[in-house]
Formats: structure tokens, sequence, C-alpha cells
């Protein structure tokens, strides 16, 4: 995204045809553009339309009457982007929108690009670059655990905390730069003790925020699973279980930004991302000998948790032992579902070794959901941390969000081993820097352009 | 739709994922609901909200903030329905925008109908059935022609000329029910000469406001056009150049109100429904006998355009002469197109009968739209009266309004002929009344329920 300056335009609401279009104005021109193809209904004058009120009036083009619309202006900085913006909210057929909105173009806007307002937001300070990821995901979600993680009150929370590390981080950063300055004066607010005391304190908070990376990446990332077993053992109609009314089901448009066709369904606050829907349905082994020893390895080492099921109205047989050979090498989180438990059990627990985390034994075609529930609370319970209360406490949602905070633990714990050692303040000076440089990273004080750029480009035009 | 009351509530942005997403609450529970669910983020009082204010705030259930919005109050009478209306603005999830809804309906809204926002505004006297016509058009339309036609100084000039010709029809029976009423005190305003000449007048108004449905049907309705000729002439040709880039390509989905699949492409102003797209992609006899004459005959009787397709770079042949024989029994518009002029000519415009509107001589393959811009005159001319300005004047669209005239024009015929038969002015009064009534059921003032839900039903929801 190079087209940094302008007024820009576009549809904010989604492509098609519904009711009520908006259509957002942003930038410096916006009330000039909009008074030129705007006219009240009661014929005032558009500077008189008070700020935020919602105007009627209509849109003319050469003297034509286009649309009747309702126009919002909202004044700098008062507004989502942080400059002058416009709202109009049209009639929502297709191709009339297409006509107002080139008619905004025709008067001194330009086109929007994906991500642009929010863009402006984050570049004019009113929002923090883990407020526009929250706010992508809320776009994006597809289970109110997901909505919860992105909610307004969640995403200032985390930039509480994260002002707090940063802020201590600098008052650290601070005293040892007095130090290192005035070496003779003595100027440090900290001895080498207190100072690693600090440095502890600073470690632990991003280690605690950093673990709530578990529960956001659950949450909002998701989890790569698959079904694995057997023939005939019920992974079809789990899978279907899983895909059911309740679950959500997306599958994401190749070229877009990922190159696998992807089914994702919730189950309970947990995402699961089943793997190689396109050619599998999510099912793998299911033939051991059929897709290959090879294939299969690489499919279940790669997955993060397995659904291995079971058919427990049949011999425990040659394949269901090839079938853990195959889970004891796997990593990634296990559970057994002994399936078909409304038949007369031929084996029981007592052939599993010791590498599930959960062993549930149901039947997948018994309607009252009794798999789902206990699949469901099994998976909480490995990848949702029960002490977070989501849609309130600070959670970290992105791996970009986990790797800085990672980095800047990793610097911190280098400034740590340092002073530890016995090494003066100023020799952790570059790594308290680097600490603080990852941080500020993380909320978008100071961020590469290109991780900008990759941010942004995700979000839809209009937004 | 029988659920008239209650307090409604639907997004009425088109469905999907989008940067902003609208929701609207309508009726007299409005405020009451949204105040339940809505928190300012200054956390002011609801009721301080200035009314069409777009105030910031946060969507909150069970104490957890969902979403943070704009929210608007438009109190009645000074909103779409009429009603207390609330606008929020929320972020465009799909399954966000869906909570948010829903959490309106656990707080007392229910769902509203296909259309019933502006059904409501119907019945509370904000919109004239017209109105509400037109704007069904404006959301629908696939060309400029339409938005103009549907623009709201169209639907202002249609309602005054409406209300001038019932006012007229008010007068006149007035003092018709005067004389039946004392017929010895001659307390009727006017003469039977002088009531002649004003029935005279009204029908004029009548016949001439009837007669602009040529065009708006042409605009808005569409013309039902096939295009034909032998093998090879370049039919597909053609077929691909009106589908062109510059064209709008509507594919409805069947089940909705049509049972035919069907394209409806713009040429100029008007609209062209090519006939019989699933099967025949809009080209019929192709070979006479293949399809046979019966079904030909069929398709050429229904079309009210036809574009006759002949191949210059061959001799005149049969096939030619059999088309022909056909087009000469078929009704509807027909325009002769010559193609294939960048090769030698074998025959010309001296082969063809006086059956044909219009004779292009042209290349389809020829990159410079000459043919398209040729029929695209051709076609105007022949459906689009030049004396109307779209946008500007009065213009009947639809087949309803259309009857509605038609069955008034006929009633006051009636009236004008037992009047100019002798008769006293009381033996009109009856034809009148339906004259009166056939215009008043056209913009709604007396409408049959029917036909309410006819035109309502048409509305997304949210509308």
């Amino acid at each position: 995204m190079n087209s940094i300056g302008g007024t820009i335009a576009a549809i904010s609401t989604p492509p098609g045809k519904g009711g009520v279009a908006i259509i957002r104005v942003s930038g410096e021109g916006a009330f000039e553009i909009a008074k030129k193809v705007f006219r009240p209904a009661d014929n005032k004058d558009f500077s008189d339309i008070k700020p935020r009120y919602a105007k009627y009036g209509y849109i003319v083009r050469d003297g034509e009457t286009l649309d009747d619309v309702l126009l919002t202006k909202f004044p700098s900085p008062n507004s989502f982007t942080g400059e002058d913006t416009v709202e109009i909210a049209c009639h929502g057929g297709i191709l009339l929108t297409k006509t107002v909105l080139e008619l905004l173009f025709t008067e001194g806007a330009r086109a929007a690009e994906a991500g642009e307002f929010t863009r402006r937001a984050f570049i004019n300070g009113k929002l923090s670059l883990t407020d526009a990821e929250a706010i992508g995901a809320l776009l994006e979600a597809k289970s109110e655990a997901q909505i919860k993680l992105s909610s307004e009150t969640s995403r200032t929370r985390l930039g509480q905390r994260l002002s707090a590390i940063r802020e201590s981080l600098v008052k650290v950063l601070g005293s040892v730069f007095a130090r290192i300055d005035y070496p003779d004066e003595d100027l440090g607010d900290f001895s080498d003790g207190e100072l690693l005391g600090l440095l502890y304190n600073i470690k632990e908070d991003i280690l605690s925020l950093k673990a709530t990376y578990k529960t956001g990446k659950a949450v909002s990332e998701g989890i790569k699973t698959a079904v694995v077993g057997k023939p005939n053992v019920g992974k079809s109609t789990i899978y279907n279980l899983l895909l059911g009314e309740d679950a959500a089901i997306v599958t994401d448009i190749p070229g877009t930004t990922r190159d696998l066709l992807k089914a994702s369904v919730s189950l309970g606050s947990v995402m699961l991302n089943l793997a190689d829907t396109a050619g599998l349905r999510g099912e793998v082994l299911d033939a051991v000998e059929e897709i290959g020893i090879k294939k299969t390895e690489k499919i279940l080492s790669e997955c993060e948790l397995l659904f291995a099921v079971f058919d427990i109205s049949r011999p425990f047989d040659k394949e269901d032992e090839e079938l853990i050979r195959l889970l004891e090498q796997a990593g990634g989180a296990k559970i057994a579902i002994l399936n078909k438990s409304d038949s007369t059990a031929k084996f029981g627990k007592e052939k599993l070794p010791n590498i599930f985390n959960d062993i549930i034994t149901a039947s997948a075609k018994n309607k009252d959901d009794e798999l789902i529930v206990a699949l469901s609370t099994s998976v909480e319970h490995l990848f949702i941390d029960g002490e977070i209360k989501l849609g309130e406490d600070a959670v970290i949602s992105t791996a970009r969000q986990s790797a800085a905070l990672l980095r800047g633990g990793e610097m911190l714990n280098q400034a740590i081993s340092s002073l530890e050692a016995g090494f003066a303040q100023d020799a952790a000076s570059g790594d308290l820097e680097r600490a603080l440089g990852a941080i500020s990273e993380l909320d978008g004080r100071a961020v590469n352009e290109e991780v900008v750029n990759d941010i942004f480009s995700r979000f839809c035009v209009g937004k």
C-alpha cells in the first residue's frame, strides 16, 4: 500500500443488495467533496449540518437526483479514522451504490484500498496495532468466543497491559542510560539488585501475557485437527457432527490468504481447523496402506489435535494397533473416541496405551449430542486457560503478537543473565532497548512498514 | 404478512462480511430495547442522546461488551418508518451482527419480515405505494436509466400527477353527488357540458400518464428479446456483445419471483430480457428443423423484440427465407442485422421485406462497438419516448400501475359515454367512483391488502 494521501471513499457495507449501504469518505477533502454531491432536503447550507447529525437529502449529479440519503459528518479528530469523515447511507442497490461512489471519485475522492480506513485510524493514533488486529478478527469471527476475545473491553485491557510493560521498561532504561551518560554522578535510580528485581517483574508480566496465546490461538487462529481411524469406525459421522447445524463452517476461497481449502468449525470456545478437507474431508488414515505410512505420519505430525476413533462393536485388531503405533510417534494432543457405545463392547479403555489426553466412550449416532458435549469439554480443557475471562482479560491472539512477546522476553532474559553474571548495568542496555522495541512493535508504537502492510491488507475494502 | 404489530429488528445492509453493518430497530419499543443493550461510551443516559446524533458506545450482553458501535435515534415521526427507530452501525462480521441482532430479539424485538420497514413507512403515510415500488426498483436497478426512473424527483413528480388527477375526480364527484342528494336545488357546480369538458381533461391526463408506461416498462421491467437466425450467422457473437463488459448481466435465482432463468442486459436506457437463456442462451431458431416450427413460432410470438441475424457473406438461402416467413407471422418489433459487413456482401437490404423496424448493416466482430451503438439507438428509438426526461418526469413503471390507470381510464370512458348519450350526471356516478378507486389504488390511498402484500414481499429483509 503506497497511496497514503488524499481523500478516500469506499462502500463500507458488505457487497451485494440490501436495504441500506454505507459509503464512507475520509480525508481532508471529505466535506468539500460531499458538499458537491449532496443537497440537504431543507436546502440549508452544507456547513450548517451539525457534527454527527444524520441529515436527510439528495445525492445530485449534473442537477439530477440519484438517490435520497442520510449523510453524517464526523469532523476530525472525532471520527473512526481521525480525519474529517462523511458517511452516506444510501439505498442498497448494487448499481446505485456504485454510481454514487463513482460520483464521489469524479468529485475528487479516490478508491480506498483494502484496510485503508483502519490503517489511517492507526496512523492517526485512534487505534493501536493490536486493536486493528482485534477488529479484523471481529469481522471474521466465527464463534462467540472469538467475538469476546476481540471485544472493546478485551482490546483495552491488552493495551493497558502492554503500556504497563512498556512504561516499566522505559523507566528501567532511563535509569540505565542516566548511569551511562553520567557514570560518576550515580544518577541511576536503581541499584543492580533493584534493577534485577524490576527486570524479574517485567519478565513475569511478559511471560504471563505470552501464556495467554495458547488460549488466544485456540479461540482465534484455531487448532489444526484431524479425525483418524481405520475404515468404518464412524469418522464420517463424527466429521458431520462437528460440521453440524450449530457449528460454523467456513470454506476459504483459495488464493486469498491461504492456499489450502480449509473448514473451520467451532467446538465450544475452540476453533478447529480440520486438516486436508479438500481431498479428505478431514478424515485421514482411512486405510493405512491406502494413503501410505509416510503421508499419514506427515499429517499426524502436523496436527495439534487428533481425534482417534475406534469401533468398540468390533474386536480390537491389527489396524487399530497400527494406528496406535503411529499415534505414539505423533505430537500434539490426542483424544480417543471409543465409538458405537450403543452396541455390545468387544473391548474398552484397557486396550489403549497411556498416550491420550482423554478417552471418550460414546455413540456418534446418538442424537443427544453426548459426544459433541464430551469433546467440547475435553478440548476446552486442553486448550483454554480456565483462569482467563474471555472478553474481559487481555489475551494475545495472533502469532505476530506472540512472537513479539517472545522476542521481548528473550532480550530481557539476556539482560538479566548479564546482570546476574556481574556485568555493569550499561552492558544490559542494548538488550533492554531491543526488548522495548519488541513490545513497541506489538502495539505499533514502533513498527516495521511491512508488518503494517501485511496486517491492513487482510482487511476488506471499506474497512 | 400478518405480524403487523410490535417492534421489529433486522440487518438492513447486504448479507455477508463488510466493514460496517446497520441493524435497524423500529416500533414503539425501539428506544426501550436499544437502551437495554447499549451503553454510551461517556456513560451518559440513553435518554440524553440527541435525535439523529451518532452516539459512540458499546453493545453489552450480560455485562460483557459485544461490540463498539455508533447508535442513532430517530424519534417518530421523523424516521423512515415514521415510528421510533434506532440504527446501530456495528462492525460488519457475519456472526457478530447476527449475535447483536439476536440480543435485540432477546430484549423484546422480533425479526422483521421482508419489506416490513417499508411497509410500515407506507402504513404510516411516509411513502405512497408508487414510492415504495420505485424504491424497490432502485435496489434492483441494473441501469442508470432505472436509477433515474426511481429517483426521488421522479417519484415526487408521479405523486403530484396522481394527486392532481385524484383531486379533479374528487371535485367532479362532489358536484355529481350534490346533484344526486339535492336534485331540486341544482347544487352541482357543473353543467353537463362543463362536466363533460372536465372529464375529457381528466381522461387526457390519465392517457398521457399511461403512455409513459411504454418507456417505464422498457427501462424498468424490460423487453422480452430473442436473437434469431440460421446457424453460423453470428448469433453467439451478438449475444456475447450484448452481455459484454459494459452491460449488466443478472441471472435471477429460480424460485424467487420468476420461474425461468433469465439474463437481463441494458442496451442504452432499455433493459432487454433475453429469452430462454437457461437452455438456449437467448438464441433461438438455430436450425428451424432442430427445435421445431411450433416451438419457434411460440417463442417468436412471445417476444416483444427480435434481432434477426443474416450473414451477408453467404448467399441468401432457403433458411433465411424460412426465417422471414416466420417473422412475418410474429408480433413485436423486429430489427434485422445484416452481419459480417467486413466480407464481400452477397446480398443486401433488397432481400428483406418491409417488416423490419430497422435494418443495421454491421460486423459483430468489429471491436469499435458500431453494432451495439446502432442497436442501442434503434432500440431506444423504438421503446423510449424522447419527450420524457428520465429522472425528472413522472413515469409509470410497473404493470400494476399501468393496469390501474387503464381501469381508471375505462371507467372514465364509460362515464363520458353515458353523459354523451344524454343520461343524467347521476348515471355516471358509479363509473366515476370506480375511476377514483382505481387511481387511489395506484398510489395506495385505497388499496387491496393482497396487492400490498405482493409489493412488500418482493423486498429483502431489513428494507
